[in-house]
Order: structure tokens, then sequence, then C-alpha cells
């Protein structure tokens, strides 16, 4: 349906205008692919309306997100270029974050993730970006490397209008309770049951 | 995970080689958002590997889409002003089909459905692009307008190295059946429960 209706208007005291632009924390989980390409398909949108797209990508493999990194990097030129859409900050954990000066030598990957946390906090603080990608960072908060009621806490108290999607499998349940919107990707058949491997263009 | 791993290999006389590049027929449907977010992050890694893209938009709303639109674009014109990626085509059933040469007037929804399949047919047949994207194709099988047994047969048959994503809710079972990759968007929560409405950048 081209325009969603709300189930109902909540007596929250908001404007209609307030409620239409309130900033949401989205969260793409669930067991199957999707989480990852359609928060880079948000991102598409966020910079047709010339917010700043900050990418945090905390996967470790070279492959992965080569070509929405590739494609995303592209548009953020472009915006340099000629001023259409929004500019696009990426960093990844994988070679050390780009505000880090250090090799991406085989660090402590804990580490890793709590700096890419604080820097995102820092960001927030500073409003840098109009929408977030946190992409595979429900592990991080799996594994205990960070806080999730430090997590919730931030994103609740987050100033300004700042959109934040979140992806990963296993969803911490107090960062479901949390978010706005919360989408399952689940498996209805998957070609890998067949004896299909990952090929590029695809998975990466 | 970074690499998948099949569940098994089966005795399908294919080598690795050719299992791993087998072209894919992906779905993704489901009640919740994600589903064409999804398809156009795919279309991100399809443009980086060179591929032509080439997008089927079944809808007919002027505001749906447009982020993804614009995006996709830039990068197709990026493409023939650098090489860098792929070349994107758009074709947009709201508007009349960008190869027919008519007024975009309150046409007739159904025939504008099966003048798209008719093109898709031939683009398959002659191998246009490497991956399609047929966004809320779901649609016009549903309301029998275009017949399913017709696209899953030209599916099945075609030719070359073609991956093809169809998106939109309600599924054909015969559809499920032939593809490769299904993925079902499920809601956990939505804000339009709460009343929020829907968003430049978020929804469009």
């Amino acid at each position: 349906m081209p325009q969603g209706r709300p189930a109902g208007v909540p007596d929250d005291g908001l404007t209609t205008r307030e409620r239409r632009n309130r900033p949401l924390v989205i969260v793409h989980t669930g067991e199957m692919k999707g989480k990852s390409t359609a928060a880079f398909g948000l991102a598409l949108r966020a910079w047709n309306q010339g917010w700043p797209v900050g990418v945090f990508q905390f996967v470790k493999s070279a492959k992965w997100r080569v070509g929405e990194e590739a494609a995303l990097r592209a548009l953020g030129r472009l915006h340099e270029q000629t001023g259409e859409g929004g500019p696009v900050t990426w960093h990844k954990m994988g070679e050390g974050w780009s505000w880090i000066q250090r090799p991406g030598t085989e660090a402590d990957h804990a580490a890793d993730a709590r700096e890419g946390w604080a820097q995102i906090r820092r960001d927030l603080a500073a409003e840098t970006y109009g929408l977030y990608v946190l992409d595979e960072f429900t592990y991080p908060m799996k594994w205990g490397w960070v806080d999730v009621d430090d997590v919730v806490e931030t994103l609740r108290a987050r100033p300004g209008r700042q959109h934040v999607v979140i992806t990963g499998r296993d969803a911490d349940p107090r960062l479901v309770e949390t978010a706005d919107l919360v989408v399952e990707m689940t498996k209805v058949k998957h070609p890998m049951d067949a004896g299909q491997k990952g090929q590029r263009g695809i998975e990466w």
C-alpha cells in the first residue's frame, strides 16, 4: 500500500508533523539474507534526501559488503562533486576504524567493537549523520563486547533527528523493545540447502 | 557467517564452479518492510560487478522508490561517464513503461502489467541484464493480470546467467516452488502500530 495508515493515533501530545518526523530505530534481524541489503537500500533513500549517511561495518571479512561499499562510496563522491544526494562515510572494523590510525593487524576484536560503539556515541551526540547503518552490530552485543543497556539508553537519549538501523541475527530483547521497527528475515527456501555456494553479485 | 557452507552437495552433475555461478531466482515476500529495499541493496552488488541492472517497477505511486530510483540512476550515469560499475535501466509502470511512447494517463493497469511482463520476456530471451529487479511483481500475478505458469516457465527456461529478484506480498506457491531463494519479511514491531506515519527517507 503506497500510504501506510496508522492503526490508531496515540495520546502522546505530538502533532502529526512531529509524529511523522520522529526519528526511528530500526532492527533487521532473523536468520535469513536481506537484513543488511535492506539496510543499504534504506541508505539509498537517505542519500536521496541529502542526509549524511554513516555506515559502521561490524564485520571482519574483506569480501563482505564490497558491492554496497563501492556503490555507496561512489554516491558519496557524486555528492562531493555535484552536490547531488548526501555525503557517505564508511567505517570498517576489519581494517581498523577509519578514525583510528593504526595498521590493520589481527587485533582484539572486542576492543575494536567497543571503539566502534564509542565513535557511534560521539557521532550521535554531535548529530553527525541523518542515517546510521550499524551493520552486524547485534553480534558485539550478543558476545558481551558492547553493553546492551548502554546502547539502548544512548539510542533513547539521542538528540535531534537521527535514524538508526541495526542489522544482525539474535537481536537482544532489550534492543527489540526500544526499537520502533523490527523486521525479521525468515527462511522459506535457501539455495545452500540444495548445495548452492555463495557467489559474487549475490552474497557480496 | 562470512562464507556460507552448503548443507550437502547434490548429485546434479554440476561442477563446483557451475554450481557457484548458477543464476538465481530470488523472491522477497511477507507482510513487512524490507522486501524492495533488500532487492535494491542486491542491485548495488550487481552494479559493482558491472552487470547491467534492469528495474521493472510494478507500482503506481509516484512517491514510491524515488530514493532508490534517484540513487540507482545516479550510479547508472556514473557508469556511463567513468565506466565504473554497470549500466542501470529503470522501467516504471506508473508513467508508462519507458519503451512505450504514450502519455501516462489513467490507463488499463492490467494491460500495463502485461506489457511489462512481455518486455521482461523479451529481455530475458535477449539476455539484456545480469540482474532483474521485478519490484512488486507478485501483485499482477495475484490479480490474474499476468499468468503465473507463464512466469515460472519463462524463468525456468531463461538462457545464460541472469539473476532475477521478485518482490511483493503473497508470492504464489508456484513461484516459491521455482525460486532458488525465498525470504519472508515478517513483522516483529511496526511504528504504525504506535500511530507513526510514513516518512521521507524511510518509506520512500
